[in-house]
């Protein structure tokens, strides 16, 4: 199991304002985050931004594809995207062209998972090659007072156990890693608890830490 | 149960393209969507372009949201947007919260139907105050040859007798009307049958004249 990453969520209105907060972080992250909301409102242009802000990041556009996705494959790796993400809601059908344009052009696909899926599901992704999944507490969930709990955890390990790499988010601090040590986790997606903190760089250190703590060096 | 309306969906990746699509078909429509593949690659500019170009018409925003329900439809329904579109994998709480703005706005959400959802899902939805959904083919199911059947036609009735109003779409041609006589539907959706068309005006009045023709006058 190889040491999960860090990832910066950027979930702007405004690319200039994301920015700032990517020239704060980029040195103390690994992968930088075009989130859904900077994608609706900045288009393209957002993930073409980043792409040259941090040329030797990976970068992910979470355009949480549910159709089209041959079509907006091409468009997020042609802009310089590493990573696009799919929803599970999806017909298999759009996973498996879009897992064919990112292999055509080195990217990956990560399947988002929202709502009501299944681990036939899971296992149907696996069989068109996509290698990683996202697990969260959406924004509204986590704001209605969902907690991580061990049915979550069960599902993660189930999905670890099918190949799958699970990125976490969804109001995860540093205390949460220990939770996720029985995982195969790709990242761990932080947004505000980055770059809404007082000093976003100890943050990002103490993230680190951890994760050194945790899986080793 | 009202006349269905015709909806041009607009799934170009440049706004230049879709705006000369709008030139031609304007006139000849209901409802103008900003598409998703469109929103992803121009951004909240292509909904605000399209309020400007088509005063008189529903805008509809089809983001398909999964999460940030409110944020989202802030932005949506501030750029003039009169629809917005969730998906069904989305969480309660998302559809909610972008129902309230929706409500404040003077708008409303569409749920977008996708993969594994189920008529207590649609239940739950209606009892947040939505009223509208969208059943489709998708573009890749549709192209991998999955065609409308007596199972969709049963899905959309129960659909309609929970209270939901259906907008149809996914390949949709004058000639397919006649199915979805007993369906309440909202409106039909098109894209490319319209807009790719030899005469896209042409096939808008085969649309209204089908429709005048099953539902009256």
């Amino acid at each position: 199991m190889s040491r999960p990453l860090l990832q910066l969520a950027l979930d702007h209105t405004s690319l200039q304002a994301a920015q700032r907060d990517v020239a704060l972080l980029a040195d103390h992250v690994d992968i930088v985050e075009a989130g859904t909301i900077l994608c609706l409102t900045e288009g393209l242009q957002a993930v073409r931004a980043l792409r040259e802000q941090c040329p030797d990041k990976i970068i992910v556009a979470d355009w949480k594809v549910a159709d089209a996705g041959e079509t907006l494959a091409e468009q997020a790796f042609g802009a310089g995207a590493n990573w696009m993400t799919i929803i599970c809601a999806a017909p298999l059908a759009t996973v498996a062209k879009g897992h064919d344009v990112a292999q055509r052009c080195g990217g990956e696909i990560q399947m988002e998972l929202f709502g009501n899926w299944t681990l036939d599901d899971a296992r149907a992704w696996y069989r068109t090659g996509v290698r990683q999944a996202i697990y969260h507490r959406g924004r509204d969930a986590q704001a209605s007072g969902q907690q991580w709990g061990e049915a979550d955890l069960a599902k993660m390990k189930a999905l670890s156990d099918i190949g799958l790499q699970l990125s976490v988010t969804g109001g995860i601090t540093p205390a949460d890693l220990p939770l996720f040590k029985q995982i195969n986790v790709k990242a761990f997606i932080a947004g505000r608890a980055l770059a809404g903190a007082e000093n976003p760089p100890q943050v990002a250190q103490a993230f680190h830490s951890q994760i050194r703590d945790i899986w080793g060096e």
